[in-house]
């Protein structure tokens, strides 16, 4: 079982853990634009091996889990070398670029556009931990595409890895996933900036910000190169969601502004109904 | 010793079943505007007994858990019933109107206004955990206007309970909580009120949202009288915060718009050194 991991971050090299853990005879060869990551997946032992491009001719495997502007880029590259039956999958936040990417490729029915829902603030492969897809969702988008044999066998690793599996339209899971996941990034990085900006003597901060700060500000650590690139490839998305956010704020400060506590009462107890929402997500 | 506590939700409660462990011979008497809070603060063993306004006169402590704009209206009429050492102080997220609710009162040296820095976004008696103030801050505001020889007793209840203890200026309080903690709230709250909106069908938010979503979004869950409570009477401080947090997004959305990739990462990365400062934050 030879498999080719493009990109050793956080996702990649947590699938590669995963994947040595359930398959332990899988030769996992390793390609990555930074040799720093190369070397450290190396001696982390995620990896087995340094490959170039053209290795995924062997490759029963290729996945992608590189930011998504150069999934699109590197997605055909792949396709254009890959064998009758190699399955390859991205790991890519969005999904409506990448799918487009390959759309007319003649070997589109070699891959499945993936989602695992999955993450942590944190990346590079010294990130990267076992177990991180246990009971997460992945999205499947135009699973029609795939070949049937090379869907099932995907399901089996997916499964392995204690996926649960959802089927969506690439257009969209790129508009849901901006309000329940992009959204998110840019309410904690802007939040995390206005503190930073406002306090110039970090003591303060460190002194009285409590676990509600560290909570909502946790995803400002997350990496700029994946965030940049999935912004950019959901601009549409994320904007109509960013705007809506803006517009929520700005009700909420002129209730404030204006003293009207039973408005900004109203307005919170609406939004406790997230309580039950949340129950339902691990 | 006798101690009342005034308000028995998440704050006064976790307090009660601190300061029984801490002090097992503590009495503790609960007064609350809720019916349905008292029997449950009985029925789960936070409280001895219930009490009235006047038993105060008999309390070695008194403590006020309330909303912060029940505070300023309670406080000068729990110092109006005290003995000579009884010791008062409150758990409010605002310092500057309630030590002016007291300024002049004859007994404002029985008085210790006090923000111990913990919390959960659950709310009420059953919300009442042990050990949520070890190891956090507990902010003490014109400590120079409480008699010394009833610092020193506060102190060392606060000290049991494993608090760490910072002074601080009330005015100055207000301005940076606004922004590590009040803000928070706010733009939790909003996150939450935009995704519902969007999302009718609740289904996508439960498949969808992964633990970046839940951790942004979980302060949303926060009572609403508690809050109404502190952005009222930490308006202007709480509209500055807003203020600048939404020409932060909007800044955010032009570099999104305008599709720079550059300038988005740039934002990102000034940002990412949040991760040092909630290094240092428990």
């Amino acid at each position: 079982m030879n498999i080719t991991i493009i990109g050793l971050g956080l996702i990649g090299g947590s699938l590669a853990l995963d994947i040595k853990k359930a398959f332990p005879q899988a030769v996992i060869t390793g390609i990555d634009a930074s040799t720093q990551h190369l070397e450290e997946a190396l001696s982390l032992g995620i990896i087995r091996q340094k490959g170039i491009l053209e290795d995924v001719r062997d490759a029963d495997w290729v996945i992608l889990a590189v930011p998504v502007d150069v999934i699109t880029k590197v997605l055909p590259q792949v396709l254009d070398n890959v064998g009758e039956e190699t399955i390859v999958f991205d790991a890519g936040s969005t999904k409506a670029a990448i799918c487009r990417s390959v759309e007319k490729h003649p070997r589109r029915r070699n891959f499945i556009a993936a989602h695992p829902i999955a993450g942590t603030e944190f990346s590079g492969p010294s990130a990267a931990i076992t177990g991180l897809f246990n009971g997460k969702t992945n999205i499947i988008c135009e699973v029609e595409k795939t070949a049937f044999k090379l869907q099932e066998k995907a399901l089996e690793l997916f499964k392995a890895l204690g996926m649960r599996i959802r089927y969506m339209d690439p257009v969209a899971h790129d508009m849901h996933i901006a309000y329940v996941s992009h959204l998110s990034h840019i309410s904690s990085f802007m939040l995390g900036k206005t503190v930073i900006e406002k306090e110039k003597d970090e003591r303060d901060i460190f002194d009285m910000a409590g676990s509600g700060f560290t909570s909502t500000v946790r995803l400002a650590k997350s990496s700029p190169n994946t965030w940049a690139s999935i912004f950019s490839e959901n601009k549409e998305n994320v904007s109509a969601a960013l705007q809506q956010y803006i517009a929520n704020l700005k009700n909420f400060q002129q209730l404030l502004d204006s003293g009207d506590y039973e408005g900004m009462h109203a307005e919170m107890e609406n939004t406790n109904r997230i309580k039950n929402i949340l129950n339902g997500i691990k």
